[in-house]
């Protein structure tokens, strides 16, 4: 934490990271489609109180930023989400947040 | 991230976390704490961007969280703010999502 890259003046990437992965559902959407690809109904299944409309811009959003890739059905007929690989190396900091969760909140 | 206990049903305590740690300035707040203690006004200044009125808001919430302690000095003529056992607990988050950053941000 002494180490000068950590310096807030130096580190706008940490703070774009931490307040995107910070926004409401995006932790959410992540921890759901880490368990694998999802449709659209059921990623809104899975996550009790989101709106259709803002489960559709906070995937857009986590697509524009390259976590979230949404993959349609050789035919056409259906479209699932998926984690990216830059989406699949945020298990490290889920797990860091859950284990966090678990020791210290109440 | 196949574990159950990951399953956003279930899990409360880390959304309530990880929205906590990526509100405005929270962040920044808690990586420049990690250094050591700090006045309101060095705080203020370490924080391109904030203002008292922000800074002064976010430090109560992180305060009825117990991640920040307020501590005054034995005279009662100055305050200074640093991180709880709570607060610290946080190091490897902030590490964890300064390396993603580091390697996947723009």
């Amino acid at each position: 934490m002494t180490d000068a890259s950590m310096d807030p003046r130096y580190c706008q990437r940490f703070h774009r990271a931490i307040e995107l992965l910070g926004r409401r559902w995006n932790g959410a959407i992540i921890v759901a489609l880490g368990a694998g690809a999802m449709r659209f109904t059921d990623l809104r299944n899975t996550i009790p109180g989101i709106s259709d409309r803002l489960l559709g811009q906070r995937l857009r959003e986590l697509e524009s930023e390259r976590i979230v890739h949404r993959v349609v059905s050789p035919d056409g007929s259906s479209a699932a989400y998926e984690l990216t690989d830059k989406g699949t190396a945020l298990d490290p900091v889920i797990a860091s947040v859950s284990d966090w969760a678990d020791a210290h909140a109440p």
